[in-house]
């Protein structure tokens, strides 16, 4: 048994059953190890942040990594934006990063770069294996790291060398560091400030925002009156028919302000105090109000929902939530009516399928299916996490391996989709059960209304090109099908709602150009 | 005037007059100081790849730096690779990114990360202006760095309240760092070496293998029977009619000490000595033989052109070179004759202009490209230097806006092509006179060589999949239409003949699908 093969072996003893991978001629033992080895199975990316975001929603859906294969530093680099991502989702993800031979190094050939470096600002954890006999034991590591709460990035350098030698042979599955338990004095603290009275909020994120943590969410809503806060991209949020509702942190920093303006008090659960995405002139970065008293439940590491429950039991909540969602599902836009966000939003949250989940990388398109759905079929949301658009794709990929009994819903714009366009290519090939709608206004619209903001008055024709997708248009139906996947364009709420209710009705890849521009 | 716009003045005083760009929110002023400044040309990219690797052309074109503008660590970490290629070829490249303000970080936003980080593995300059009354003389300093020979990458973070605060004016250019002169003592060195006889060959890279450098080169191979060499992925190498020529360095390590076998001696201009592009089992990494001196003439930021000239007139060559290129088109061929990466050399080498630019990221389908047109007109060849494929479609943009009065010819892969697709859409708004060529063989041809090469003799199904890029088949010419660029599937070599003689005799963007696989 060789380096390589001691390697898959020991993903797969410690519940690694999935690898997203663009390989190359250091990572081909890797690969060829995949032959011998059974129970993981391979996907593969055309680039690299498709490989990344895919194990980013992989991660989302299961609550376990999955592995990528990156091929030596560039080959990470290309997926680093999208491991941003998941790093801020607290995704675990395990990335096998090939490298050159360990006496290869010292020649600096053309594909030698700081791997290590490329790694670091993204990875909690990052080694190198320096010889064949402890590739296993790294990798045992690896996973364990990645698996600690609340998950976290662990990328293992493996030089080729270490991959081809032999080996002694897998290693056994290490324990994992599970959320780690509240203190009674912080349960008995937060029980204390909602018995106060006044006006206070939970923030929640990770595990709490899954249906059994709203439940525990929602006892303590029913019995103080406190608000279910998320903030404005928790990495998941299950919301609709029969769930607990949570209300979203709005997205500018004045309407957080305004949101949030009478809180007396906040209690978190594995989240931060909410801050402004971004600073403006003359706009606030801290959008608590100054009255507001900031209390821990739980860190990010601790056990959210055992925290809930706790705390729901200490301020004598009943034994289950009473305010659930109840199906309301958005009546379908008449025939005539208008072509946009709006109208198309009503659409998806009419016919979303009870199980869905929804990648969302909508940026400025999404805020109305967002709405519509709210009250839809039971369903699982996942937004851009870190900002760096072109998540969204690739995202809906791992979803779609992880969970393929689900139906998958990709919101994009047309400029987040153009960063990881690719991903669409993995989804034909791996035929996965992906509905892609592109809102296609042509622009960068988020910049338009950003420029405003950070006072641009009157923009030049220069700088409105800069975010204009004008000029050539893109045909996000053609691009599809350019790599395997059946699209249409819909030019009208009409063609929209036959297209969407079609999708919805079919399994298989597919994507809809809803032309907005 | 605000920080931006003393930035965006200080780039133009120092001779910046191109920006690759992708912006966002914190760039935002940047972006409108564009309306304000007159002498800086804007190109915007739908993928910072693009960005990076347009920027890497433009470099290797004219020998000066380009700016790039990102979107904060992210933004920067999806042009890491192709940054990783340019500092491979010694470009010279001003990255400009966009960060959180500075008092804004302290909230760690879904944003924020370590930009620096993110820089260090691929640049020789690193800094973040902390005020907007350094901005200015900061990125003086940048362009400076950016030029110091050969060519550097040097990145400049921007926090936002730098760019939007008051500034004091824009700083003047900075002197440069240009080549620093070689000793008499080195070339006495070398000239004495070469007057002992033996077998000897002269490794050049970086100026030296344009047409003045070689010139020098062609006078001392004239006097003293040395070889000329250059790298496998020499950075750009000028060929053709009229031109001294160089045997390129073949690219397998048992293909090189074959190749190098015989040297008594090997003089470096510019490069380092010949190494294995990646180790293998029981192959070599270092490819000289064992008698061979290894002799530095001039160092990667000394002058190789001058070094060349001084050694020429040490060992007492001709006025000029001798031994020059002679046209000899290669014959088209045949109809009937098979559709393959040979015959579609033929046809490249047949009809490629005078003064055409070759971006060449074909990995195993360019070489017998690179044997027709080795007599062929006069050109410029600019191969992937840094072995991350992807390359090759953003390097021809950035020379089609460097030098928009050559004929660009972009060979890719279909693999290395699918990294990096969206250079297309930048090249149909800008109306490039780029003709890309995709060798559509349908796999990661290369990898499959490499598999056996590895010691992988009887690879599986599963290793196999990894290495295809059927199922679906890629449709590169939708593909191009999609993103505005005129296309057309070549499935014979009569067909491919036919194409590329019309976009040779037509200006502007557009691409032929060559269906060899």
């Amino acid at each position: 048994m060789n380096g390589a093969e001691s390697l898959v072996r020991t993903l797969v003893a410690s519940g690694i059953d999935t690898c997203f991978a663009n390989p190359g001629t250091s990572e081909m033992h890797f690969v060829a190890a995949l032959d011998s080895v059974e129970g993981i199975r391979c996907v593969l990316g055309l680039f690299e942040g498709v490989v990344t975001g895919a194990a980013d929603g992989y991660a989302r859906v299961t609550g376990r990594p999955a592995a990528t294969l990156l091929h030596l530093g560039p080959g990470l680099a290309n997926g680093l934006a999208n491991l941003h991502n998941a790093r801020r989702a607290s995704s675990p993800v395990v990335n096998i990063v090939g490298d050159h031979a360990t006496y290869h190094a010292q020649y600096d050939p053309p594909l030698a770069s700081d791997v290590a470096g490329f790694a670091r600002p993204v990875s909690a954890w990052v080694e190198a294996s320096l010889s064949p006999l402890t590739v296993a034991a790294d990798a045992a590591r690896a996973v364990q790291a990645a698996r600690a709460a609340p998950g976290q990035i662990a990328t293992l350098i493996l030089p080729a060398d270490t991959a081809w030698l032999d080996a002694e042979g897998a290693a056994p599955c290490l324990p994992v560091n599970g959320p780690s338990a509240v203190s009674g004095d912080a349960v008995a603290r937060v029980a204390n400030a909602l018995g106060r009275g006044g006006k206070t909020a939970i923030l929640m994120r990770g595990d709490a925002l899954r249906f059994a943590g709203l439940e525990q969410a929602g006892r303590i809503a029913d019995a103080t009156g406190t608000r279910l806060l998320c903030d404005t991209f928790a990495p998941v949020l299950e919301r609709g028919d029969g769930v607990v509702p949570v209300e979203r942190i709005p997205y500018f920093a004045e309407q957080i302000v305004e949101f949030l303006g009478d809180l007396d008090a906040i209690v978190l659960v594995g989240a931060k105090p909410p801050t402004a995405f971004f600073a403006y002139p003359g706009k606030p970065s801290w959008c608590l109000p100054p009255q507001c008293e900031v209390l821990n439940l739980a860190q990010p590491h601790e056990g959210g929902v055992a925290a809930l429950a706790a705390l729901a039991d200490a301020v004598g909540a009943p034994a289950s939530a009473q305010s659930r969602t109840t199906l309301l599902l958005p009546e379908l836009p008449p025939a005539g009516a208008k072509f946009n966000a709006h109208t198309i939003g009503q659409v998806i949250g009419h016919f979303l399928p009870e199980g869905a989940i929804i990648s969302d990388d909508g940026a400025t398109s999404s805020g109305p299916t967002m709405a519509a759905s709210h009250a839809g079929r039971r369903h699982l949301h996942m937004p851009l996490t870190g900002g760096s658009i072109g998540q969204g794709l690739p995202l809906a990929l791992g979803a779609a391996i992880a969970a393929p009994e689900a139906k998958v819903v990709c919101i994009t714009g047309d400029g987040s989709g153009m960063y990881t366009p690719q991903a669409l290519w993995s989804m034909a090939r791996e035929k996965c059960d992906v509905t892609t709608v592109v809102f296609a206004n042509r622009s960068y619209r988020i910049l338009n209304v950003e420029l405003g903001r950070v006072g641009v008055e009157n923009p030049g024709e220069r700088a409105k090109d800069m975010l204009s997708l004008r000029n050539p248009d893109i045909g996000w139906a053609a691009l599809a099908r350019s790599m395997g996947v059946e699209a249409s364009e819909a030019h009208s709420i009409t063609e929209f709602t036959e297209q969407f209710a079609k999708a919805m009705a079919t399994p298989g890849p597919r994507l809809i150009e809803a032309i907005i521009g």
